[in-house]
């Protein structure tokens, strides 16, 4: 944020992606997500990691895909995740007040 | 966001920070106090710039103060409102993949 206010649609765009932040259990799994490296991670060592049923991951997964911030791609059975960096780019550079 | 995963102490709290912030409302609110100088800003500056009722501003700003992104101080009539600069550089900083 800097010395231009937020105008209305850059505001409704901003919100959809932190309040897909705004949950501690999406949080966790985009964690564990960046911690094994950002790229292709399947959601087979998400479940595991993170003791969480595959529909409970499965739903947040999909809000996190929905807010730009992973990008899935099946390969047989499961799915693997991306992180987008750009999104979280724009996140950090919004938040910062430098 | 690192190669250390996020324990769930953290992403809850993390979680509560982000939720206050995904509201447009209110993402236009803090963008206001920080683009008038971030510093003892007079709510009836803010209803004056976004067009919103007293009550509605009042209800936004108690989250935000609830959530540690803004302190409040009462000067006479009106409460002035200041950027807690530390909370945005920690969340800055969660985001950030570098």
């Amino acid at each position: 944020m800097n010395a231009t206010p937020l105008g209305i649609a850059d505001a409704d765009r901003m919100a959809t992606k932190l309040k897909a932040l705004s949950d501690p259990t999406r949080l966790r799994v985009l964690s564990h997500v960046v911690a094994q490296g950002c790229d292709s991670v399947c959601a087979c060592d998400l479940i595991d990691v993170l003791d969480i049923s595959q529909p409970t991951i499965s739903h947040h997964l999909k809000k996190l895909v929905d807010a730009g911030l992973l990008t899935r791609e099946q390969r047989g059975r499961w799915a693997h995740y991306t992180v987008v960096r750009e999104t979280f780019a724009e996140l950090s550079r919004f938040l910062s007040l430098d």
